[in-house]
C-alpha cells in the first residue's frame, strides 16, 4: 500500500509520475535523452544496464518494466535475464560486460569506480560519452528504483503489462506515458 | 582526476553538465523545483534535506555546496552542520526531523520506509506532497551523488568558493549556471 495518498490502479513509477507532473517532466524528459534517444549505445544495451541496476535494487517494477523494453529492442529474452543472473558470461559484447562493471560500481557508490576500470572499458571500445552515460544512467536508475520503493508504490509482476510497457518504451520513448487509464488491481 | 576528457577548472557536477548539456537540463530542472520552486517546505528545509543526504553519501562537491546553500538561505551557518552531525539534536522543527529519517531511510533503500515513518512525519504535521517531496530529494540526490562521484569530478573543498555558489542557488536556482567561467585549480 502506498505510503502516500497515490493515484490508485497505476503501477511504480506511474503513480508518482501522475501525482507530480512537475518533477515527472524532467524524470521523463532525463529517461529518454539516456535510454531512448539515439546513442551510439544501442537501446537494447542501455536497457540492459537500466535493468542491471534495478534487479541489484530488487525494485520489481523498474525491473520488470526495463527488462520488457530490452526485450521489446533485443528480440531475445534470455539476454536479458542472462544479464541479471551472470552478466560476465552472458551473450553480450565485452565492451558492455566493461561498462555494466562500472555501472555496477556506480549503483554502489560511484567513489567505488577506478581509472583501471575505465580503462579497460575504453581498451574494449566505449567512448567517453558511452562512459558518461553507462555512469548516468546508473546513478539516474539509484535515483528512479529509491523513488519508486521509497514511496511504497505498487509494483505487480503481470508479464503481459509488463510486455505491453516494455513494446511501449521501446517504441515511443518516455516522454508518453505508457498508461494512459489505470489498469486493475487485482 | 577525471575519469573522461571532462571540461577542465569546473568544480564537480557542473563539469558533468557542461560536458553533456542535454542531461544537464532535466537535471537542473529536476533540482530547481525540488529545492528552489515554491513549496510549503522553505527552500533552506530543502536545502538541509540535500545536505544530510550528500553527507551520508560522502560527495564532498554536493555537501559543500548544499550546505552554503542551507545557509544562506538560514543566515546561520551552525545548523546545516548540526544537522550533518546529529539531526535529532538540531535546532530544527520535529517535522523536518521526522522527514530526515524518511530521506535517511531512502538514501538507503526506498524499501525501509515504513508506514510508522510515514505516520509519524503526518503526525508532526507533514503534508502528502511534503513527504513524496523529500522522497524524490533523497532519490534525486542519490543520483547527483553517484554521478559527481562516478565520474571522477574535481571536488574542491575552497570554502570561499562554496559560499558564492550556495548565495547564487539559494537567489537564482538551479536552472542558470553558477559557474560561468572555469575556475582556477590550486
Amino acid at each position: 500500500m502506498p505510503h502516500i495518498d497515490l493515484p490508485e490502479g497505476l503501477p511504480g513509477i506511474s503513480a508518482g509520475f501522475t501525482y507530480r507532473p512537475e518533477t515527472a517532466k524532467p524524470m521523463r524528459e532525463l529517461a529518454d535523452i539516456l535510454l531512448h534517444q539515439p546513442n551510439s549505445l544501442a537501446p537494447g544495451e542501455r536497457e540492459l544496464i537500466a535493468a542491471y541496476v534495478s534487479s541489484r535494487n530488487c525494485t520489481t517494477f523498474c525491473v520488470l518494466s526495463h527488462s520488457a523494453a530490452a526485450t521489446s529492442h533485443l528480440g531475445d529474452p534470455t539476454i536479458v535475464e542472462k544479464v541479471k543472473a551472470d552478466f560476465l558470461r552472458a551473450p553480450i559484447s565485452t565492451k558492455l560486460k566493461a561498462l555494466l562493471i562500472i555501472a555496477g560500481k556506480v549503483r554502489e557508490d560511484g567513489k567505488l569506480v577506478t581509472e583501471a576500470d575505465v580503462a579497460a572499458a575504453r581498451a574494449l571500445g566505449a567512448t567517453d560519452i558511452e562512459i558518461h552515460d553507462t555512469v548516468l544512467i546508473a546513478a539516474a536508475f539509484s535515483m528512479f528504483n529509491r523513488y519508486v520503493d521509497g514511496l511504497g508504490t505498487w509494483q505487480p509482476s503481470d508479464p503481459e503489462m509488463y510486455a505491453q510497457m516494455g513494446k511501449h518504451l521501446a517504441e515511443e520513448g518516455y516522454t508518453k506515458p505508457s498508461i494512459r487509464q489505470p489498469v486493475t488491481t487485482v
